[in-house]
């Protein structure tokens, strides 16, 4: 019974740290699924954009007040920010067709082994007929990610 | 022996998922330990700038190639970034005196009851009286932080 004891300590205790070196010291191929829900989390945000589908387009924003959006402003809050897509953009012209470029996913293994939180940095771009409040066609972002039990989410979206 | 096994795997499944959803939920104090941490790297960060010290200043960043320090362009690297902070600032005037306004420390805890990660929101301000290749003296930042051997860095700003 002592050795069974011995065992599971050894579980605990080995097999975590184990896992956050490995994972930390070698960046995620790219077959990673961690890696692979996020760039998919993106294709599916761009194609709601381009069906001009904002509520589904927010889809990959958590649902949370923290949630915070900085682009001329800061915008905290889930509600806030899809209120300053729908004020910024109106329609489906002024949305256009966005594409997504230079995309650099870096997951943020933590010390317990998990991948919890990731960072995007890319460019985005807009081909559109018609613009509104927001005048900017292209432009950098970084995106801070967590992944909770929706999948993965965007807590923090910086774009200038 | 079955008792003792049973409340080894409760300390083990119960107690981080407790941590978990109280950390989760409710916003630092003002006292958290790693918020304090967090706000005086700033402070340190703030001084060495307004000493003029560019290498002091970059203690507050990860000495990783994978740091990544989004401006006009995208500087991937300490080394890079370090490199871009002596070129867009090549003296004590056009350093000047930096001040950091409307801090938001939003602390993220890890799954396993860890606080490993943190986001940073504010308005940065510098007083000067020469100017470089860095035209800004106002403006928005997001930072990611990773608490490691060396405390609390700065892996992702993002100055907009």
């Amino acid at each position: 019974m002592r050795r069974l004891l011995l065992a599971l300590a050894a579980l605990f205790v080995v097999l975590p740290l184990g896992t956050q070196s490995l994972a930390a010291q070698s960046p995620a191929p790219a077959d990673d699924p961690d890696r692979k829900a996020i760039e998919a989390a993106l294709t599916t945000q761009a194609s709601a954009w381009n069906h001009a589908d904002i509520p589904a387009f927010m889809e990959t924003y958590e649902k949370s007040p923290d949630t915070t959006f900085i682009g001329a402003h800061v915008a905290k809050g889930f509600a806030p920010i899809l209120e300053r897509y729908k004020t910024n953009y109106s329609n489906a012209e002024q949305m256009g067709a966005l594409t997504f470029s230079n995309l650099d996913v870096r997951l943020l293994p933590s010390a317990c082994g998990k991948v919890e939180f990731a960072v995007v940095t890319g460019n985005f771009h807009l081909e559109r007929t018609a613009k509104g409040a927001a005048t900017k066609d292209d432009g950098t972002f970084s995106l801070v990610w967590r992944k909770g039990p929706q999948g993965w989410k965007i807590l923090l979206d910086h774009t200038s």
